[in-house]
């Protein structure tokens, strides 16, 4: 048998030794071997660099987002031969969804994402632009700008596919290039899922890297512009992070560890309520679902004292219900870990646990399997302890990482929140309650130590996604023990990949570098921008109206017409003594809508709708008798890639005579992208 | 002379030993000792986390906020003692207003950004609520909560003041306790700093600690909830950065490090230009404040070979009209380095710059000086270089941190993007030019490896804050060399203090959680909202209104009454035409119009007034004979510390008589914190 062949520089590259064998986890047979004897890493980071990342970068954000769509429904297409090799690692068909349709949703969300909330450009302009000078001639605001590395993806063996496509598509959208190391374990299914994605010809060369085995000296090369981002155990973590060219070139470096998550019962949650329910529902799928080989697992359940026997007793009951064996076979809920050194590492760690605790369920040495020889594949019974001396380090601190969990009582709120901190940093926790101050005071007292938190009970359990799967807009990643990382979390995993800059300019040259204008940057007038296609409109241009007079009966009609007679607009005296006011003032509204009628372009043309409109502010009240004149201005303008319009943003400033500001805010309008 | 206190653990803390002597930079005189024999630094972390955590985290954000300008009003009453000190560090009044007024104005900045964009409560929702289901009972939002460690600071010689405050602002404000290390060299007017703060009372006990000398096993005990925070050479960062208890607990550790920063001279900015002078006024300026001392300074200036000779001519008649001496003197417009080591680093930097360059304008052996001795002072002339070959490695790799420039030639915008980036990461580099699509080009050219980047020409000159300033609400820090550290940027800065977490409940437990109205949580009808006071208010609290009849004659009326005479509103067979109407729509202003006439409470009371409107969405179009029915819902209240008043903000939702929103939006107003 030959190795897997890795992705670098553009080829395929087949080893130049035998490799290292991999087996299926369920039968023990060699299936693949890893090597990455040959490889030039230093050439592949220099590849993604000078090939992948130019490409990457002269795409748009939106360009990118729909690549990435592409991309995912293509890989849709592959799932059942991703599902047959992925029961080689020991995953039941569902365990295979978990891992497969969730890496191929977080391409979708990433694709979303991409198109509705950033620029269709390649500049992304962050935040508000921030005024530095009194006379408006020097603002200052943030950009982000790809960085201009590789994206070294490391992964653990848990998670084959979804591990590297959470990874990727974040990394793909902020406009770097990935290098993917699966774990050795399961790169057979990962090294399938990238010849797919390589021989679709969606993405630009370059901008995927593959090396399956190990990682040689590939951190000797990477530089300040390379992302390196982590998932496995918090030792390997911490050797990562403490390497040579990671500390010497202030390296950008992103664990994600596993960790001893919490799932704590709420103190009224007694047996028969709902919560007591699903709080053993939980804990039991979360130790069967990948065999407990989940980074986000549960392995510290905070029961109440009174309620031990309870939790003990329901928990044995449904777990003596799952059918351990062969992952391909009909009936089976848990299948087998990665490999029989994984099931080695977890009957080690459970000793140290069953030094202090003792067994509820199951035996560490000994399964029934269906359809397969237990011991040959790497299979193992759940085990649940119970530890009943909350006071001891080793349930908080020893984490087993197969189908095992912990049981351990508290007495108090005030208790349950110091003991959760003693896991010392978790991905996730979850509260499994109907108390809803007490669902509030624990969310806020274990939030320090914590990535993500569920608050599961009767009224969202029907739709929870449960304590085990990260969200693509959620963030992914916790303190201290769990690495310390941040993924995904909608767009903060792409900021990740990208370099924030403050620009301090005029307002002319900041709307030159970002490509939205900037009040204060020129305005052109000349055809009413109303009338203008996206060919044809360009930011700054501005249509000026006005001015139009308000009366004291335009205030009064309009009070009279819409209902809204609010005292402010109708009673002189009661008027006068309102402290902001000081005496009649135009409803608000009546001003957003006189402008409307300033600024309008009747007849048909590119604009097809104003669909929104955001930041409104009130700041000079118009009294009777005022002229109002508004400026609108073309702000930010964005084609879709898939339509034949797109949406303009504008500036729109009403002023009185005075040439104070009356109401500013910004207009959103979808426009067509040619004239009919 | 017995060595300065240190304020630990709640006293001020006498060191048992004689310490190290530290010299007045301009006459070399004995000023201080420092020394931290004794400290019990496990203790002192110990002490923050137990006893200031907890005080700070009883506070709100706008609590924190106020603290923070009462405290930047205290010590600007104590400037004049402060520029004093500062003298003895060689820093002419200039400079010390440069670092004391300066980090004054941070605490101002952050006091501010805290009462204005944040909620005055303990807890931060950060971004949308997101959707998680379809059904709507199961959504997701991330929270910020204080961690609960110590913010470990360590800082640089150079700015005594500025340094630990604008560390400390953003960690007071997120709600986390500051322990500040300053350097020892210019530590003593940190330590009256401190004292001042102590003194004052202003801040709650354990809010603020400081250990004047070495850090000694500090960095041993710092965990997981700690932060650390370093500026000072790349190296200490290096070490720092792989300290074993960092690593181990995957530290928060933030760097910035002294980089070779840039200014880029524009190819059309001949001599005689605008930007020509701006260009080496700005040079000269940065070489002599702080003597060059500064993390920011200028160390390459890139100008267009054929400029060469011209820039090297007008710089060199600068910097021979600026007076070196005792910083303290009338006229003397550059003071000392910090120390005589500190002259001798830079020498030996400067030797290893000449022997690829030459001198353009001083002496690094010899200079004349007023009112001292430049011997026993450190002092140094300005030196201004040049490097002909710009492919050689040292001017893009040595950093002489005193006031030393060196001119690098390039011929092409291409090069001369290739050559910033050889410096490996940036805090800040100047584009100088009056030509804006150089600007530009520029700019998102070298963003990558740049922090902050200013772009300075004849339009913001007067009133730009310059090269060398970082300034509170834009990012400081850079990456790679530069540390790949953010410090500041506005609230992201306070954000680097915290922990992100997810958190994924009901709407109703949401709700709880972030004391904010979820779409989605029970509604609360009775009493109108708008005549309850802040006191009497809570969110949920809702009022439903209509249904309200829209007509043909109401649209044809408003579209007269406004002018807004949009054939979608006018012309049925034109608005029939339109792709997303299909026949004549009401005006979205008439329906938000209309939503105020229904749910307005016309007498007064303690609403004052509607001051704004945020993110309205016209969801579906409203036709002729719709019904509109709107609910308005009390989402966020925001009680002012220092006013009889606050802020509302009221989700609003406007359905047709199918139940389907027509419109969303919220609606922002003041209201009175009692019933008059």
């Amino acid at each position: 048998m030959s190795p897997l062949r890795s992705y670098v520089s553009g080829t395929w590259h087949t080893p130049s030794d035998a490799g290292t064998p991999v087996h299926d986890a369920a039968t023990g047979e060699e299936i693949a071997r890893v090597s990455t004897t040959g490889i030039d890493m230093a050439a592949a980071l220099d590849y993604g660099r000078r090939v992948g990342g130019p490409a990457l970068r002269e795409l748009t954000f939106h360009q990118r987002g729909a690549l990435l769509k592409a991309l995912a429904s293509h890989l849709r297409e592959h799932r059942d031969e991703l599902y047959a090799l992925s029961a080689k690692t020991g995953a039941t068909l569902g365990d295979s969804k978990f891992d497969i349709d969730g890496g191929i949703g977080v391409l979708f969300t990433y694709s979303s994402k991409g198109r509705r909330e950033l620029p269709n450009d390649t500049v992304w302009p962050e935040g508000a632009v921030e005024p530095l000078s009194k006379g408006g001639t020097f603002v200052g605001q943030h950009i982000l700008s790809p960085m201009h590395g590789v994206a070294v993806q490391i992964n653990a063996f848990n998670f084959p596919v979804w591990g590297p496509l959470e990874k990727f598509a974040p990394a793909f959208l902020a406009g770097m290039p990935s290098l993917i190391k699966p774990a050795s374990q399961t790169a057979y299914l990962t090294h399938r899922l990238v010849e797919i994605i390589v021989e679709s010809g969606i993405l630009p060369e370059g901008s995927l890297q593959l090396v399956c085995g190990s990682a040689g000296d590939l951190l000797d090369h990477v530089t300040a512009q390379d992302v390196v981002s982590f998932t496995g155990s918090a030792s390997t973590a911490s050797q990562l992070r403490a390497h040579p060219s990671i500390v010497r070139n202030a390296v950008r470096f992103n664990a994600e560890a596993d960790s001893l998550n919490l799932s704590i019962l709420g103190r009224e949650s007694t047996k028969g309520t709902a919560e007591f329910d699903l709080f053993v529902k939980q804990l039991v799928t979360e130790m069967i679902v990948k065999a407990g080989q989940k980074c986000t697992a549960i392995r510290r359940a905070f029961v109440p004292a009174e309620l031990m026997d309870d939790v003990a007793s329901a928990a044995s009951e449904r777990l003596a219900k799952v059918t351990v064996g062969n992952p391909a076979s009909e009936g089976v809920r848990m299948g087998a870990l990665a490999s029989l050194e994984q099931r080695e590492e977890v009957r080690r760690s459970l000793k140290a646990l069953m030094d202090v605790g003792t067994v509820v369920y199951g035996d560490p040495e000994q399964v029934d399997v269906v359809d397969a020889d237990a011991q040959r594949g790497a299979f193992i019974s759940p085990v649940l302890l119970r530890v009943d001396d909350a006071e001891r380090a080793e349930p908080h601190q020893v984490e087993a990482f197969g189908p095992v969990a912990t049981l351990i009582p508290y007495t108090s709120t005030e208790q349950v929140i110091e003991l959760a901190a003693r896991g010392e940093g978790s991905l996730v926790g979850s509260v499994v309650t109907g108390d809803k101050a007490f669902a509030r005071e624990v969310v806020l007292g274990v939030a320090p130590w914590h990535g993500r938190l569920l608050v599961l009970d009767a009224d969202d359990a029907k739709e929870s996604t449960g304590h085990g799967s990260p969200l693509p807009a959620l963030v992914h990643g916790g303190p201290g023990r769990a690495g310390g990382g941040e993924e995904m979390g909608g767009l903060n995993g792409v900021k990740h990949h990208m370099q924030r800059t403050a620009v301090q300019a005029s307002p002319t040259v900041l709307t030159e570098v970002t490509g939205q204008w900037v009040p204060g940057a020129p305005r052109s007038e000349g055809t009413h921008p109303f009338r203008k296609s996206l060919a044809e409109l360009l930011v700054g241009d501005t249509v000026v109206a006005g001015p139009r007079r308000v009366t004291e009966e335009d205030i009064a009609h309009f009070a009279d017409f819409t209902g809204d007679t609010f005292y402010a607009h109708t009673d002189e005296e009661a008027a006068a003594a309102n402290p902001l006011f000081g005496g009649i003032v135009a409803h608000g509204y009546l001003v957003v809508s006189f402008a409307a009628g300033l600024f309008v372009a009747p007849e048909p043309g590119p604009v097809l709708a104003n669909y929104g409109l955001e930041n409104l502010r009130f700041l000079t009240p118009v009294k009777p008798g005022d002229e109002l004149t508004v400026t609108l201005t073309a702000k930010q303008i964005t084609p879709r890639e898939n339509a034949d319009y797109g949406e303009v943003r504008w500036d729109t400033d009403v002023t009185n005579a005075d040439g104070e500001s009356v109401a500013k805010y910004d207009v959103l309008t979808l426009v067509s992208k040619e004239q009919k």
